[in-house]
């Protein structure tokens, strides 16, 4: 059973948080390539990565992929991130967690950027 | 002639700064839409997106695409952003600017997180 994390920062705004929930529900909607989608933290909002883990090993997850939801490959992505995850994985020794290339490596970020571009009104 | 000026936050960490500045030049050598490509930042990083919307001008552009690199719609691309923009207007009267629905916004987001999703190692 695979399952999907999506990490963001977390805000101090509610509604920025609630976006990342609502993204990660979305994604659900759009794949089945991912039996369990949850949404995740570094911090500032609940659920926490830990906490997030848990919840999609708790759904029954046998391998889980960290997204992070980040555009740049600053400290949290390097450091924090992967920290994060090292530290809850002995927990799980039979699920299989790795963490996916952030939001911003992604190549098809060109094609995103000009179609946003071209969307101006 | 039109320019695209890609916005992102602005980092202390100078190698952010960076990934931004390269990204809009490896838009430029992927698109043709756009004659002129610069990057902005709205705060902690050189061009800030006054002096970007200038460079803009200064290279012949007549119409300008502001491109919020932002995740979340957050005070900086609900206010901050637009604010900085309409601030600038006055100064370039033959000048059609406009913001372009920050990179959170985009459809095409959901197909670029699943597609990282499966990158992972």
């Amino acid at each position: 059973m695979k399952a999907l994390l999506l990490v963001a920062h977390g805000s101090r705004r509610k509604q920025s948080n609630d976006e990342v929930v609502m993204l990660a529900d979305k994604l659900k909607s759009r794949t089945d390539q991912y039996d369990v989608i949850h949404a995740g933290f570094l911090e500032l909002a609940e659920t926490l990565i830990p906490d997030g883990i848990k919840k999609c090993v708790d759904d029954g997850a046998s391998s889980i992929v960290v997204l992070p939801y980040f555009l740049n490959s600053g400290r949290h992505v390097i450091e924090d991130i992967p920290e994060i995850v090292n530290q809850a994985k002995p927990a799980y020794p039979d699920v299989d967690i790795r963490i996916a290339p952030h939001v911003g490596a992604s190549e098809q970020m060109m094609d995103l950027l000009i179609s946003s571009a071209n969307a101006t009104r």
